[in-house]
């Protein structure tokens, strides 16, 4: 039972918990690979030295694969290389950013490299500078997204025509059913956010959390598109984006509305009126709080149900 | 070979030809229902004495069952019921308006009726009101376009929870790939547009059909959300509207902007300017002009090659 990405990062099923803000320390990425998935740390709320301790403590907490992602436009990311080599870190994925910038340096260390794209141009380009993977990210998915809107169901296929390297689908899967979704648009692995967002190891404020899996359909929108597009949760924060940007708004004065550490405020610190909340439209399936090894396992058994639903179709 | 959607429209793919204003003439429907689908006349862009003779000639042009959508907003609409009667059309699919004012008229006449839906809300009315199947529509289909923007890959498990009647999965299909992974989400069968208005068929002009095969990802975006949201490909027009938007522009003011007959006049007329022209992000995917006798059975086979991937997955 293996497949590219499951060879590549020794993992048992080809399911990657993803590294988010202010969700996935330690104890969520270490629940994850004990499950037999993917852990990843998100570095991207982290200070250096919280990114080091997550390491150590996810190092005692597991013996499986796990990995950390980085946001490449984060200032203090040669700091963050650093550390990554310095703890043996095995598995980096890096987002936001040029690929051409840190592949090298990773790879010259030992580490395996996944680059997030969103669309062909940069998994090209992910591919030319040496990366050994790519995640490959819809519309659907939560946080920062790409500028072209275009939706896993799309992107998928557009991105398996255009690489030879693996490809680990991203955005909108929270289930079986769209895990499968994605294995028959010939992804090699999917990459879970929101689903693991509301596990009870993930750091999410419990507001948060309770706020998510209380979402209906139409609540999250792609919002602050003259900065950089980002899926936020309908709360008072985003009604007044969507109403400076009804009103044409411009970059500074949307700026501006966002202000500093709103994500923080919001997600980690479970203010749900003035936080900026980062969430994908999956969130209107998700309506539990559980242990993520149990997420993991009711994903992995309705793949394989649905799998063999597909096999008996009448056709 | 069959499920409850190739059953209950008597055809032999589960493959729909989207009504599709300018697109979706006779034509169109009798090559799509000649080559074992369900083809569709769009009755959107025609007056009621120009539907009578376009369903008229399908009947003519093939024995296969077809069918006729019918926005439900259109002026017009009670003397398009009366024909659809008269001229014993046997399958109506409605869109754009609520179920609850034709559907009995259309049963009682022995019609099957199915509806266009974009979310859970207007599923569970449409069945309420005694549709026989419906449509869910994603957010990268052509067109007008639900509200809450949730994508093909979200919204079918959604809907397939939420209703017992078939679910025909549309927005973003133009491959067997695309069509395995609907079913993977549950569909029983799936709505086809962008791939078939570039059918040798469609009455599209051949420039709208020469920009689609060149479009390109992100060369689709979804507008004039202040009015109706429609997915519009890039041209002048589109980013006239793009800007006015950006700038905050009013729904009279893109009113104003928008104008009457710029469908026509691009679709139909030509226009790749001033032209409105509706197509959907799998736009970026469609390269070639052919029958679409071969469109239809290309993705039929690759539907068949991509299952027998699927049961071979090592998992």
């Amino acid at each position: 039972m293996s497949n590219k990405i499951t060879e590549l990062f020794n993992i048992k099923y080809p399911i990657i918990q993803a590294g988010m803000i202010w969700c996935s320390g330690w104890k969520l990425a270490s629940a994850v690979s004990n499950a037999g998935g993917l852990g990843i740390i998100g570095a991207g709320s982290m200070y250096p030295d919280v990114l080091r301790i997550h390491i150590q403590k996810c190092k005692q907490a597991t013996t499986m694969p796990f990995a950390v992602n980085v946001p490449l436009l984060y200032p203090n990311v040669k700091e963050i290389m650093d550390i990554l080599v310095e703890e043996d870190v095995k598995i980096v994925f890096t987002s936001a950013g040029n690929p051409a910038t840190w592949t090298n340096f990773l790879k010259e260390n030992g580490i395996v490299v996944v680059h997030v794209i969103a669309n062909t141009k940069f998994a090209l380009k992910a591919q030319e500078c040496g990366v050994d993977a790519i995640v490959a990210e819809g519309f659907e998915a939560g946080g920062h997204n790409g500028r072209e809107e275009t939706t896993t169901l799309c992107l998928i296929p557009m991105i398996k025509e255009s690489v030879n390297i693996p490809v680990i689908a991203a955005g909108g899967i929270g289930s079986g059913k769209a895990m499968l979704a994605c294995f028959a648009l010939g992804a090699d692995a999917v990459q879970i956010g929101s689903a693991f967002a509301v596990a009870e190891e993930s750091s999410a404020h419990p507001n948060f959390k309770e706020k998510i899996i209380s979402a209906a359909e139409g609540d999250t929108k792609l919002r602050l598109k003259k900065l950089v597009p980002v899926r936020l949760l309908k709360n008072e924060f985003a009604d007044a984006v969507a109403q400076a940007e009804a009103e044409g708004a411009n970059s500074a004065q949307l700026s501006e509305l966002l202000g500093r550490a709103r994500a923080k405020l919001g997600m980690f610190e479970g203010n749900m009126d003035e936080g900026e909340l980062e969430i994908g439209q999956v969130s209107a399936m998700l309506n539990e709080i559980k242990p993520a090894a149990q997420i993991l396992t009711e994903i992995w058994t309705e793949f394989l149900q649905e799998k063999k639903q597909i096999e008996n179709l009448n056709f």
